[in-house]
């Protein structure tokens, strides 16, 4: 057996921010060297970070990514790092590129590199290329075939890139056959709930099949819609956990390993592999140092536990919040607080992310507000010490009756859409971003005003059901004095009134209004929502799962009218496997209904 | 040789509308049978419409697609068309289907039937599946292995389906080993600006290819963003032009065709042939009728020009909106007027789309209109016949103004969100669609008020640079009194008055407001647009190809920070390769500069 000490550089990049991200590696190798790390590993796309969409089309994003790939490995070396090796993902091209129809431009690459002495010591590709859920990567990249095996202290180390885990045959298959010692994945699986459970698994399940042990990295941060949680993990070769690092918070996650040691016999080279999907993989075998360094005591592992469910939800949301503001160069954000509980959650999410100090409420009320409403959000503003201001609506709405007729829904409608207006106006002259408080319930079902209520930079919880909402503030109240919750603001009292989390729902947009008027009670319509969004049931599949006929009926209508509503609606962070927004593709024109429904 | 006489129905169907479809073919088919027809076809995914989406992941609609295949064959039986074989698109899924991760649910098909004595005699399905620019079918199809041969009249003819006439290798290329004597294509090929030139080319060579004539028959009719234009033809077999339909409109395409009778020593049964493209395709050949009918004397063949470039562009436009505004079951249209080239070009199509009647317009001054705004407008009311309203804006900004204190943009913005305010009420209370106005050069720049005059439920001319908005108009203007355009209405005079398209572009939310205040010159700016959005050109590409260094780092840097505001743009028909929306995926958090901008 070898030793190694393995150090899993769990941080979180910026899309295109390329010098930010070099800087970020440069520091984190630093502290790897620091801890006595034999090897260092970032994320997939680290450099770049992810996803990249479109930009790998655009020849100067590529040839910059290239560069600063080569930059960075003499940057290490030139700062007294080149001795410590690093492997990180990038965005590199074909050397020879395929001009065919439909194919991706430039033949771009998801990319990794071992950089070691000041160089780029051998580079490789993903192979498997996910095109699902929130993945498009058949439209961007092209599939890499070669499989890089460096013998690091006298141990085999293979690299592979996310996908490449989740699919059959492929990298895993040939690092079996290669008999490397130590798997090394590197990705940016975007976090689900209770995906963390699916990856031990997997990461269990693909080291018996390599036949040795694995060590995964994954991204950690909020990039639009998607939240990266971290998570990183090692795992024996018998998928044993070994080492866990936590969710949603940057970590250096340092493991002592004994590996086997590679065959002497075995040399560096190049061999092709039947990687048994039907493609051949050409394994690219380097050596940095052929023999282990003289033994020396182990570090004790880290082992993270994973988050409960709930704890879990709000990281991501907080963290997604947090690095949708701050990336996009906003020190401060806006929100309309009604006195319900969807904006009070928005409230307390956005304080948990940026400070108190740094959120902005404006309480809107009109003649048809109720005298709680006002107060509860009073209250609210006062436990959490944010900035607030009333800006009464009642004018505005005189001014624009006075040169139309609206009633009904129209008149419903006015009222949301002059609220809007007003936190924009605020917006624009003030440069706050504004968080618009819609959660999936109201999005699925369409119940909300399309440039009103639903107008904002970022939706903090629309992947969130109503229930859930209603769970994730009383879970919020419970968890004041955590400080074992890094992603918690240091309230210190509940920071959500209890009246507004028990008061009725109500849009408060015309006299003694309530959501159930309009809605089936949440209770019965989440799970419905639930079943028929993310599974795909259709009418009879949700009937013979137990759920109310004529209620079935009544929501497949209302979700699929509210397409169009959700086109336009703000990113937020998801949460779950299926969402509205890029992984969720309905034509807004379509005469289907499912069968059984009016 | 043989004679056959077959039938291309160039026909529009709605997504989702499986009755409406199958009521369609019946009808369609009825008039070819009348047309003396030995074979009608339909386009790709005609049953279901095109495209679906993530439609084809559930399970009843697959289902509800195969039935109304077997319906729609019974029913043509049953109604004395059993004779006369229709191939025809719909939706299908394998019979087996691998539950492998990252695979479409059900593994669904973008499949073809030919029906025929009231059944299905043989079904095949897509093989190259597009997965760029517009379309995204690896999520939702698993790929096709069958290439079908059916005799007829004598005639060997395969069918196969739209992409696998883009792609080397595949259908194509077995229809060659197969010895077929047509290729029968079925298409849902969305319109492009100047795709009609590739099309004719590229069915000419694949026609020399399979060594055989090929028949092409294209969807007509707008799909939310997308515009299928028909252009449906017949090539020979040395690709001469043989017939041609007409684009945006439905059209029966009928082409006497004198083909090589097949080998009778050929015998129905399956065949697996090397496709060429690392695949294996079975030949599955079937025999209708043996022998070739008794001589009989050839009709003409149609042989339509196709449009000049700007009748093309605004064809588009015209079927576009009309159908968005049918499929989704509206019947009117609300629009802002302000007396700029932009809503002038908006109502102009709208009236020929759905006819004056039934077009809305409101005129919304404000203390920054100039004079000749509200007249000019009123001029337009006047030519078109239009629907008009005067709703002045002042009270209601000054509403705003009693409670907030706003200035610069954020007080120009403000007026513009009461504008819009203004028309959704109209919109909400009437039922009429909105209709925006924003132009791609506005859209790509971010000059445009998100939630003002962004908003609304469709956006006409948002493919259009301002270059090309003036352009149309003259044209429209040129083309009173052309009868050979069936989607121009019959206006009488000049539906724009010159006053409109001569004027100087001003937003006019602040006073002596001019948009070359805020932007380069349109003639300088629009170029550059369609370089760096539709050609992903970077910097120093851009100013390679003659754009001036300061002007690119600016039009860049606008473009970049406007990515936000696009995301939540309304649909509108495509016109370029390369537009906003589906098509082009830039992340919003993003801090990537092009090398030597700031």
């Amino acid at each position: 057996m070898a030793q190694l000490r393995i150090a899993l550089a769990q941080v979180n990049p910026t899309v295109g921010d390329l010098d930010g991200n070099a800087d970020l590696l440069v520091e984190w190798t630093r502290r790897a060297a620091e801890a006595g790390a034999h090897l260092v590993a970032f994320p997939e796309m680290f450099l770049t970070g992810y996803p990249v969409e479109d930009l790998a089309l655009r020849t100067s994003f590529v040839q910059a990514s290239q560069r600063a790939l080569d930059g960075v490995a003499r940057r290490l070396a030139a700062e007294g790092l080149g001795d410590l090796p690093v492997v990180t993902g990038y965005l590199d091209r074909r050397t020879v590129s395929l001009v065919r129809a439909g194919q991706p431009a430039g033949s771009p690459l998801d990319a990794a590199a071992w950089l070691c002495g000041g160089e780029v010591l051998v580079r490789s590709a993903k192979h498997h290329l996910p095109n699902y859920g929130v993945f498009d990567e058949y439209r961007i990249f092209v599939r890499g075939d070669r499989l890089p095996v460096v013998r690091l202290n006298g141990v085999d180390v293979a690299t592979v890139i996310c996908e490449d885990l989740w699919q059959d045959g492929g990298p895993v298959s040939v690092t079996g056959a290669a008999g490397a010692g130590l798997l090394l994945a590197i990705n940016a699986s975007p976090y689900e709930r209770n995906k963390d459970d699916v990856r031990l698994d997997l990461c269990a399940e693909r080291a018996r099949e390599a036949g040795c042990a694995l060590a995964y990295v994954n991204m950690v941060g909020g990039q639009d819609e998607l939240v990266f949680d971290g998570d990183s993990m090692v795992v024996g070769a018998d998928g044993t956990l070994l080492a866990r690092g936590p969710q949603f918070t940057e970590e250096l996650l340092i493991a002592d390993l004994a590996l086997p040691a590679a065959d002497p016999g075995v040399r560096p080279g190049r061999t092709p592999v039947d990687a048994l999907d039907g493609t051949t993989i050409t394994v690219d075998r380097h050596s940095v140092s052929a023999g282990p360094p003289p033994a020396y005591a182990v570090a004790p592992q880290p082992v993270a536990e994973p988050l409960p469910d709930l704890a879990e939800v709000y990281g991501a949301l907080v963290l997604g919040t947090r690095d949708y503001v701050r990336k996009n160069g906003f020190r401060s954000v806006i929100l309309g607080l009604s006195g319900g509980i969807d904006s009070a959650l928005v409230a307390t999410i956005a304080a948990d992310a940026i400070g108190p100090a740094a959120v902005h409420a404006v309480l809107l009320p009109s003649r048809y507000s109720s005298e709680g409403s006002v107060t509860d959000a009073e209250e609210l503003v006062k436990r959490q010490g944010i900035n607030s201001r009333v800006v009464p609506i009642r004018g505005m709405v005189e001014a624009f009756e006075a040169e139309l007729d609206l009633d009904g829904l129209a008149e419903e409608n006015l009222q949301a859409r002059i609220r809007a207006n007003v936190w924009m106006g605020l917006s624009n002259q003030d440069g706050h971003l504004v968080l618009t408080g819609g959660n999936k319930s109201e999005l699925a079902t369409g119940y909300s005003t399309l440039y009103g209520d639903s107008a904002g930079g970022f939706a903090p919880i629309k992947d969130l059901t109503k229930t859930m909402v209603w769970r994730l503030a009383r879970w919020r109240n419970g968890a004041v004095g955590r400080p074992d919750l890094p992603f918690l603001h240091p309230f210190e009292e509940e920071p959500i009134p209890e009246e507004i989390i028990v008061k009725e729902p109500s849009a408060e947009l015309r006299p003694g209004q309530r959501d159930r008027d309009s809605l089936p009670e949440y209770t019965i319509l989440d799970p419905l929502i639930v079943d028929y969004v993310e599974r795909d049931m259709g009418r009879d599949a949700l009937v013979a799962a137990g759920h109310d006929p004529a209620l079935v009926e009544r929501v497949i209508r209302l979700v699929d009218l509210a397409e169009y509503k959700r086109r336009q609606y703000p990113p937020g962070p998801k949460i779950t496997p299926k969402n509205f927004g890029r992984d969720r593709r309905v034509p807004i024109t379509n005469r289907w209904r499912e069968p059984g429904t009016r």
